[in-house]
């Protein structure tokens, strides 16, 4: 079992904070985004004597509304289509064991989110990497690519969309190219749609509004980044494939529900107005306006403009962001701050790869993100290990 | 991956209901008991501006709080030594994914925790039963039963003490021969301890009470029964094994954090005082009495009086329980009442096992209670497939 690849950061910036260094912390994807007031007071002014266990799938009340919220993003399910779920973490858990066997292979395009090969542990399957390039904006690899990779024991091909950690949104012309994949090998599609919202060029388009990928996809979603409410852990599987939602059900009996309290929370995000959105994405729009710009305006690096989600994926002119990144955290400070950024290498499978990328996100508002380009900037200009 | 045995009882309980019929649900686990307000009031009056993710084990000051009730129940841990988990469930999933490789064995004494063989799919491991008898009042196995089953790919034994669905807590003696057994063979002793707080006649002794244990005992713990929050879905795993709690840890940075409304509720709850207990014990305590009396008063009932827990396992004079619980549903009323009742064979690895026993929970006032023995006295008079 691997350790989160960016645990080793952390003393460093601990030290740093010790000293009395402000550490800008871009490295994580906790957004400052206030949690709807509305949302925490469906929990605060709920009336309950006995906090009961919930259905295993969740409460009805909730899995309706949810269907109503899909069906708002073009999505046609139904509640029984919906499984609620301890966060999008234990949907991805549940739909490896529901769609693997221990042994399986899946193919993931990297660099991918960087919990996926701890998943696949738990899981006993295979993560098979196919390497998007910072050089085509991080788009889908070469469909062709993915297909020379299946084996007799691929059973699925996970995508996360609007990507993290590229910010990437494929497009519907790639995604019906992964359909397509789909349907000739008979492989199921695990679509990961935390960031759905966040799209800011490009339209979104999700794994179930394909036609005809019905019995293929099953999509795993979280309330997290939606309503800025990652600490609920509330989250959804959702199939239309009817054997997966009845094994993902066996799952999740097995831990009798999922939470509770943070059921409330998301059945009454579900009546936030439409504009709810409109706020939260202008605010992430002008930020990764701000961050793209002060990146591509240093010298040596290279960022192209992520469509989506709330992460830009950087080429820096370092040796190695690994190095950097200690370096920031352990021997640099200017005017008294630092940042924190994350090496790409374990957004990666494949040894080697991603050595002079970063990710950095941008879920603090303007004044610190700008604080924390200036920081880099002058960083970059210091570095001993600097390469261009 | 199995169904969850008692789920096919479900739809005749509810087309009962729907024939007007009151149905007393004997067969749960979630218990009547309210929920402290002054901990549900914690989370209701938290001021939450966003609901960040918490640290992956859980929030400091929870851990710290956490490991005060410990050492108030004589458990010498700290708080480095405790994961807060998504309930019990996710502290079970997680020891048998950090102590067992997959294809390893894990011996169990049966009759067990239904969702145990779940837990062992998801891990990959597999479940030795040892069989615990009624006539013994389910005490432990011998132990010479237990050491005849160990093979080298025997890694754990998982007690569930006090025992669900037994009601059986084990003597410091049997525990001592445990111990023995997992020291000469070096095994972990994973211990299920959610019913700690409710011994009614014997004393309480946890895994992590015994002696030169440190490196074996991964305690599985969970505030559900504890303080009647089983919707909050807050567990924790507490090891002294730092190995282990290192793999359990990555697992935990896995899916990110724990619930975090339910951690502010947890920490309240270890805000209580100690003689809160008093009152939930004392409660449970007349509806063992008020259970166990009334069964043992029923012809050709055999009930051991459990010591623990909130479970009664009894033998019923009947073919099958599982035609029997299902006749109840389908079949009989009594002044327009019925029960509902687990049978047993969903407790067992053994095939065959547990055919005439069920588990009726005590987790319904004494009125219910008595109005739901009324109901099985008569069916039991009147049942085709009565056996004795």
């Amino acid at each position: 079992m691997p350790w989160s690849p960016f645990r080793k950061l952390t003393p460093y910036a601990d030290a740093a904070k010790q000293r009395g260094v402000v550490v800008h912390h871009l490295n994580i994807g906790q957004p400052d985004i206030e949690t709807p007031p509305s949302v925490l007071a469906a929990v605060q002014q709920a009336d309950i004597r006995v906090l009961e266990y919930s259905p295993s799938a969740g409460y009805d009340s909730y899995r309706r509304k949810l269907a109503g919220y899909y069906q708002g993003v073009g999505i046609d399910v139904a509640a029984a289509d919906i499984l609620v779920t301890a966060g999008g973490s234990e949907a991805i858990l549940f739909a490896l064991l529901s769609c693997l066997n221990p042994g399986d292979e899946m193919i993931v395009p990297e660099p991918f989110y960087g919990a996926y090969p701890s998943f696949a542990v738990a899981a006993g399957v295979h993560i098979v990497p196919v390497t998007s390039h910072i050089g085509q904006d991080y788009a889908l690899p070469p469909i062709a690519e993915m297909e020379r990779v299946i084996t007799p024991r691929t059973r699925a091909i996970l995508i996360c969309n609007p990507n993290n950690p590229t910010g990437y949104v494929y497009s519907r012309a790639e995604l019906e190219q992964v359909r397509d994949l789909c349907l000739r090998h008979d492989l199921f599609l695990l679509s990961d749609e935390a960031y759905r919202e966040f799209c800011y060029d490009a339209p979104y388009v999700s794994a179930l509004h394909l036609a005809g990928m019905d019995q293929h996809v099953v999509l795993l979603d979280t309330i997290s980044k939606r309503y800025s409410a990652c600490g609920a852990r509330m989250g959804a599987l959702v199939t239309k494939n009817q054997a997966v939602a009845e094994v993902a059900h066996k799952f999740a009996q097995m831990r009798v529900s999922p939470p509770g309290l943070a059921q409330l929370l998301g059945e009454a995000a579900t009546d936030l107005p439409a504009a709810y959105f409109d706020g939260t994405k202008a605010e992430y729009h002008r930020r990764r306006d701000l961050l793209v710009a002060r990146l591509q305006a240093i010298p040596g690096v290279v960022c192209p403009v992520p469509s989506g989600a709330f992460y830009v994926m950087a080429q820096l002119p370092v040796d190695d962001t690994v190095v950097f990144a200690q370096w920031l955290l352990e021997s640099f400070q200017h005017e008294g701050q630092t940042l924190m950024i994350s090496p790409a290498a374990g957004f990666y499978a494949t040894p080697g790869l991603g050595r002079q990328e970063a990710r950095l996100a941008y879920v603090r508002n303007t004044e610190v993100l700008s604080q924390a380009m200036t920081c880099l900037e002058k960083a970059l200009a210091e570095y001993p290990g600097r390469t261009a």
